[in-house]
């Protein structure tokens, strides 16, 4: 174990640049914090650069932590590396998995188009995994993956399920390459949700929270589902909507 | 129209006021911002105390605003009153609408037992309007209603949906003297929600991000249900889990 006493330490500084999209890219290096996710990171094996703590008590046996990563630092160090108010005094360096870029284009699916808000982006990765889906599929123009807000919002899930980065369109002709459908989300020429059958093998398209899934997408699709509005509301939060629609497909009566 | 030119201005420093909940308590006002929220309010008929505008060019005549409550103000003006990093150079100060406290136990609600994070209230406030409920019950240790990001998460919703507060164990002895089923959310004793029925009147209460339902509210309740969880996540969002509940109960085919 090292200690570090400083949040000016030239580390800390190297560190700190991985708040950034381009210090992640970099490094592959990415910031996570709190002793939930530290825990579920060493529970998927993922790789630690660092793991910074302010009390050697804090370390946990079943983590199975290499010492030789672990700094005792204090608390104005872990404030220079948290995004959050009230940090645990937990903060750890973790090494982004590299995923392959092959999707096999089997099994059950969530493709993001476009969503910006972070905090979606997470909970959506969060109910992908939760509902048991194969895998999420961001495509251009969505958040990225490794920002702390999207990572805090999975509460660990992107430790436990693929998370790809590719072109939808592309990804899509895949899928119907193998006979899997693809369902879109939208009003127009859309299905309610209640009218479908769960799938064995689906892919489902969600869009960005202002203009949905784009056009070129939505033509490619099988079919395009609707959730019935009944109040005034214009549509739904696209993390609640993609829940509905993921429990709608997904087979998982026991 | 008036003209306000500093953030100094004394009435100014009194709407600041409302971003605490003790100033929003002492005056019955609360603060929106945004054109798409200041639109919802309109159409909902609240009452506004001043709209602050930097262009008349931004005044909507649909919104049939009493000029006398209305202010050009400059873009630091709007900042002061801002919680947002890009205010629209629109903010309004609204009254809140007296509700009464007393409940028609019928009809379809959602009940929301210290749910903690402005966002998950929020949009399930969205969710609840949308998909049609009659109302929402906030009990006791749940955040404010008239928390700025309480108000934009929900959309507007809060402007078409009856939101109360009261305490919710009192509440569901009203239900249930009405005959109408109160459903718990808990993982124990619990049914899935799939092999529950649409019902025609229906409370669902839903619990805090961390404990759930509290357990004194679970013995009352008539039932509790469960969202079956395939991967390793602990549990779903409680605004996802409220989302995919509220659209398993509510009857939405047409």
């Amino acid at each position: 174990m090292k200690r570090i006493e400083s949040a000016k330490n030239p580390q800390i500084k190297q560190w700190k640049k991985l708040q950034t999209k381009k210090g992640r890219e970099q490094t592959g290096l990415f910031i996570i914090e709190g002793a939930h996710l530290v825990e579920e990171a060493a529970k998927a094996q993922m790789k630690f650069e660092a793991l910074l703590i302010t009390d050697e008590s804090q370390l946990d046996k079943r983590w199975n932590m290499d010492k030789r990563h672990v700094y005792i630092v204090n608390g104005t160090v872990i404030k220079e590396l948290s995004e959050t108010d009230s940090p645990q005094g937990l903060v750890a360096i973790v090494q982004m998995r590299a995923l392959s870029q092959n999707i096999a284009a089997r099994g059950q699916w969530l493709l993001i188009d476009r969503v910006q808000d972070p905090g979606n982006i997470g909970t959506m990765i969060r109910t992908a995994e939760a509902c048991g889906l194969t895998g999420v599929i961001l495509g251009q123009g969505s958040v990225d993956l490794y920002n702390g807000k999207v990572i805090r919002a999975t509460q660990g899930a992107a430790f436990h399920i693929p998370v790809i980065k590719a072109d939808l369109l592309q990804v899509i002709d895949e899928f119907q390459a193998n006979n899997i459908p693809v369902f879109g989300t939208a009003f127009e020429d859309a299905t309610s949700f209640r009218d479908i059958e769960e799938q064995a093998q689906f892919a489902l398209v969600v869009g960005n929270e202002g203009q949905g899934v784009a056009k070129d997408i939505l033509s490619k699709c099988k079919q395009n589902l609707y959730i019935p509005i009944i109040g005034q509301a214009e549509s739904l939060n696209v993390a609640v909507a993609s829940g509905i629609l993921m429990y709608a497909l997904k087979p998982t009566r026991q």
